[in-house]
Formats: C-alpha cells, sequence, structure tokens
C-alpha cells in the first residue's frame, strides 16, 4: 500500500510523516532524492538523497522517477528503485508536495492520498514566519501558492486538519489501519477463508 | 456517517459493535425492531425494539423500515424513525445482518460497511455449536448460509477477520476514524479554510 502524506510548504508534512512512520509497524518512509543543501542535521540517505542538481537531471531523463518536482527553486523526487524496495518491505509512506501526489494519484490511483491542511490560512503564515526561510516580501506569493495546493484536495483520499500534532498523528495512523482493511486489499484472505474446505 | 458491522450468525457483530459504540465518542448504536424474544438479560430500547410479528408486518406495510429481514424464523429492522434519530447525535452504528448490510448500500451508497469475518469456517462451526442454539441437524445447513453471506463481501467496503475480539474492536474503531477524514466528508470544512480570506 502506498500512502502519500502532502499539503502545502509549512503545513508540518515531515514532521507528520516522520512520526507516523516510528510510530507504526510495518510502514517505511520513502526518502526522496533533492537538490537543496542539507539543513542541520539532516542525513543522506535517511532524510534525502542529496544530489546535485546534474545528477538528479541526468535521473530525470532515464526516467527513473515516478515523481518529480521543482519546489522553490530546489528539486524533489521519488525514485522508482526507492519506491519499489520499501514496497518490498511493506507499506510505504512518501512525504511529498502536492504537484507529486498527483502524479502518484495517475500512478498509482489506488494509492491512499492524504493531504494536510493548517486549522486557517492565518495559522500557516505564522508557522512560515516561524520557520524564518521566507523573506516577508514573498510570504504573499507563498501563502497563494499554498491556497492554490489546498484547492487539489478532491485529488485526494483524505483530509487532516494539522491543528494538534498529536491528534495529527493518531488520524494519520488510523487512515492507514483502517485503508489496510478496505475490501479490494483483503480480498486474497476473504477468499482463502470463504473457499478453504469445499 | 452510517456505519454498518455485518457478517454471518455467530461471527460476534453485536459484541463487536457494543465495544465499539462503548468506546467510542460520537458513534450512536441503531436500536433494531425484532419478533425474536429477548434474550438474558436484554432489554427493551436499549438492545432492541422487541414487537409482535403482527406489529413488525404493519410497520413493513407503513414503510417504516429502511431494511428488514427474515434471519432464522424471526423478523430483524431498522426504522426510518430510529435511524434519523440516531444521525441528529452524530455517526450512527447499525448491527445488521447481511441481507439488510446490501439493503443500506442501495439507499446510502457512501456508507462504511464492515463485513467480519471469522478466522476460518472451522472456528465460526465451534462458536455456533458453543452458543448453542443450533441444533446439530441444522449445523450444515447454517454454515452453508454463513459461507454464502461472506461471499457478498464485494458489497462492503471494509473486511475485518474477527480473530482477538479486542483486535477487531481497534480495528473497526480506526476505520471510523479514517473514514471520518475521507475527502468528501472533510469538503466542507475544507472550503471554509480555502475560502476564509479573500
Amino acid at each position: 500500500m502506498i500512502v502519500v502524506v502532502s499539503g502545502p510548504s509549512g503545513v508540518g508534512k515531515t514532521t507528520v510523516a516522520r512520526a507516523v512512520v516510528d510510530r507504526m509497524e510495518g510502514v517505511n518512509f520513502s526518502v526522496s532524492h533533492t537538490t537543496r543543501p542539507p539543513r542541520g542535521g539532516e542525513v543522506h540517505g535517511k532524510d534525502y538523497y542529496f544530489v546535485s542538481r546534474e545528477e538528479f537531471l541526468r535521473m530525470v531523463d532515464q526516467g527513473e522517477f515516478v515523481e518529480w518536482a521543482e519546489v522553490y527553486g530546489h528539486l524533489y523526487g521519488t525514485s522508482r528503485e526507492e519506491l519499489e524496495r520499501k514496497l518490498r518491505m511493506g507499506d510505504v509512506l512518501l512525504d511529498i508536495d502536492v504537484q507529486g501526489a498527483l502524479s502518484v494519484k495517475k500512478l498509482f490511483p489506488r494509492s491512499v492520498r492524504i493531504m494536510l491542511f493548517p486549522p486557517s490560512l492565518e495559522v500557516l503564515k505564522e508557522r512560515i514566519r516561524r520557520r524564518g526561510d521566507t523573506p516577508p516580501e514573498d510570504m504573499a506569493r507563498r501563502l497563494e501558492k499554498a491556497r492554490w495546493e489546498l484547492k487539489h484536495y478532491p485529488y485526494f483520499t483524505h483530509i487532516v486538519i494539522n491543528q494538534v500534532l498529536e491528534e495529527t498523528v493518531e488520524e494519520v495512523c488510523s487512515i492507514i489501519k483502517g485503508e489496510r482493511r478496505r475490501e479490494f486489499r483483503m480480498e486474497e484472505r476473504a477468499r482463502r477463508i470463504i473457499w478453504e474446505e469445499g
């Protein structure tokens, strides 16, 4: 099962995704490739595969990404190899932007796609401000982009409002547990029980 | 949101449904009408509305049931009045047989319908035997009916194998929590956040 956690920049995707993976048995994190330089504490191969722009574009040319996108001047992508490797281990969780989530929908229509919403755009603005990597003159454009991204909610299967982190993590875990019991994912086990005798 | 917990007789529907309603905020139990006499400890208006066959058939004629079915000689039904009253209070959980679940699907295609499976038909047989209300000569027919009911799993949204009660209850609670965050149920709140300013 492929689970996407997405939403506008600053909504808290990575924090939520990391907490869910830590908490849930059988859910593995898909490590993205990126051309963005590491932030403090980020580890190559755990948080991202940090690569040069040249290397990234070579991978694009070779068709090695299932999704990729440019976000505020940096390239991000999920390699087919990473996705397949993690799927062999169990369910896989992708922490990606909205453009990437739309690509995943096209390739994997039965993926679970969770859009994180801020409680309000005002709260999102405050979170972006506190993160400190956005010059005040870029703020309006950034919020307009966030609003544009949120408008893509109909392409998602679930919406979670990230108000209290702990509750958000709980809700995402419940979504995953519930989705594991969807009829089409349980079909093989159901048939085995029905046909075991006779 | 309408949640149906269904499955063959003896699979443990009522035990699971009761535990889920006890545990979850905002989920109310839909009390069925039945012509079956009360078992020990069952309370009118809490477990069932116990009515005569004449009264039940009068209600059928008046179109007062959203679903009803005959199960092993007794009539069971969910009245429109009960369902609407409980829906005004929040989400509602129906503990009904497979025929009833199919009627609910027709009337409420977006309902959440959970089919409980036994771990095996052998285990189901043992559970029915221990319940002690089935003469040995009826057992084969009963199991054939159970298998026929289980084959209707494609009309359900979720399948849960009731192996360990506590885990089954947990899984049904997760399904409900996850379904509350489905995109189409969150649409109004999403739109409010997107459009709050401008």
